[in-house]
């Protein structure tokens, strides 16, 4: 039995809190399988290619860990790579109904493809890529919360500014 | 006493959700009016009139249910009409808080008018207009989750997109 | 026709938070039952009959309200006295997520009876009999959390530590 | 790669629930061991013994399941045999709650094994042993919350009363 | 040793929920300073101004409360005029969530300030600038909710509009 | 203006999250009185001088930190000691829950005390000293979660069973 997990979602851009989610569901599948969400409705700081860029150098020591994106709905991507576990990281109360709600109507949509929840490490469990820019705009320390090839992008998109 | 419940909402569209909430009032109240709010605010995917005429279809069933339609605040068009009762559905949490507060909001500009709350069936726990009109505009299978015109609607609407 | 409402607790004693639901749902339907809970399980501070007491003295200006107790099943209970609704208060997260479980699995039980959720006035919102009884088993001030009667019962219980 | 899952629980009574999820989660791992807490603080309705029988009739369908009890931190179970996974099914927030700190110190007492949070079918989100035990007590119904051979124990349990 | 608390928020317009914080932790801190975030993403209601100006007068009882406000981030303002203390209200779980996650990453950006909460009067659980500036615009009293000189100014913004 | 801070509690017994926040409550207030509950109702691992002694121990290196203990109202201790708040922590939403309801009804009871509520490091999140006697009881590791001494004593405690 193979099992294929993908985990979706916008990584604009990955965090260290992505990072260590990926890190702790590669032991556990035999291929893991991160996915860009091609979002046409929001308007992203990075571009789908410079996020699978970040992501990959990121996931590169992974064995099992590739990085791709889609866009359509999830659970129709998932099927087509024969993929039957999504993986969601939860953090706060919010997320959690959320993530609840996608879970039940993904599993409508197919009931080959099941959702499985994971922690974070509580050091991020404050880490978004939302916060994560607002405080790269401000000039704030973020060092330590996203990769350093990260940091370096984020601080090279908001020099402008200065 | 003849007991007025008033059931407001943007309906668009209405889910089964809805009608099942509609259809566990019913017998509950001497009249349930359906009210439709004309939120000038967000852009909806279905008129007023339709959004009408889907609401109207699908509770023509109901002998002492109606649908209408109200803009400016709640409690005005309630006590307009001489309703006692306002009847929200909840679901998660998010919902529960937010429907507290405009309970608690509602009660204080009208005290003739009380907030009731009720649940929908499990099945209908992850439905909601914005998920239906999401999964629909990728072509997902949305039966079972809205009544047939509804579906049939929505494939239209996004049929121009393929 | 007739609508009766059951709105059913332990009642050990009743606080001002309990009789201020009773009097937003007393104008709401035509009947409500309140019924107190003969729980074998926990050892209560009044009996029964103490209780019924005190609720009729809160709840006698109410003309179709009435005070009753049952044992066994709560649907069973309502379906015996012809009630279609079950009233219960809601206030914090983790009553709220007992009564939703509570409400499904009694329409489950009966789906002749549907539970109606309702807000106590905020001035309530951390009221509970639990809490009563122990500020008042500290000698604390409880004067406008409970009828009065409420109040003197209290404060004789608690005495004989003096 | 082997994945070795633990699905730890009293089940006193196993329920529909319970199947359910490891319905789910027995396609995703390589084994799944549903793993009894002996656990000497509460007073169980069923001996270590028939809760494992009951278990094991009710998850002989599926080929990589297996059923034994433990008692002792779960963790040293879960190394002790082998497993890099523990399956939590979660429904409430409360759960929830209490779901995130035991994954949390459990991490901590082992970073060589992972929790993984799982939905039941919205059908059981209100079904636990607990609700399904105080129900039959009074002889309500809970056909379809049980496999069959639980609800005739049950019967049998709390016949004498009658 | 001289304790000051920052109060920050965007103040469009302050209302009486702010004013109970304020009036709650003016007594436990040597200083506190209200700072109304300059925020260039919203379009606000009222210019920093003229938020200033309400404010102001809504303070002017407290000696030791001052008025001004800040753009850029939180913690770096709060270090520049020595502040060790941030000063937020919750209200409901949505709030706490993101309080919590705002909280956790000021104290990543500085170890110099902590954060504690405050409850405001349960009288004003439900009121926010956001509800405010809703019911206001449909005309809806709001008198009680925040102070007469707000009042006043919201009358004059959305008298246009009859 | 001299501001006294209790921080009150069972420490049955203190954790690292406990001396977390005591260590960041000091530095706001010029006292900070540590207040053991003797609550008669539950039977504690430790003492009411044990736990003492533990406290002692650990707030020695903060000159402005008292331990003491109290029994009855809290209210009415810390009006007794001339405090004028209570310092509570917090971490997941029953906590909240609970404490929001303690802070209204200690607000009611006496108005010259203001609860005020901060947040342990994540790192603790999950540390409570329930779920730590449970650890200790199996044998598992509680280094880094308590003070030395602690971790000592409950080695003691739990020995015999060996």
């Amino acid at each position: 039995m193979e099992t294929i997990a993908v985990y979706p979602g916008s990584f604009d851009p990955v965090t260290n809190g992505h990072i260590d989610l990926i890190q702790r569901s590669a032991p556990l599948f035999d291929k893991v399988v991160v996915a860009i969400l091609r979002n046409s409705g929001k308007t992203p700081l990075f571009s789908v290619d410079e996020r699978k860029e970040m992501l990959e150098l990121s996931v590169r020591e992974f064995d099992n860990v590739t990085v791709t994106d889609f866009s359509g709905l999830l659970v129709d991507f998932a099927e087509r790579i024969g993929a039957s576990v999504i993986i969601r990281g939860i953090r706060a109360i919010s997320d959690y109904e959320y993530e609840l709600q996608m879970a039940l109507i993904n599993r409508r949509l197919s009931n080959r493809v099941e959702t499985v929840f994971m922690l974070p490490a509580e050091t991020y469990s404050f880490v978004s890529s939302k916060l994560i820019k607002e405080i790269a705009s401000h000039g704030g320390a973020i060092n330590g919360l996203v990769p350093e090839e990260v940091e370096r992008r984020l601080q090279k998109k908001f020099a402008p500014e200065a």
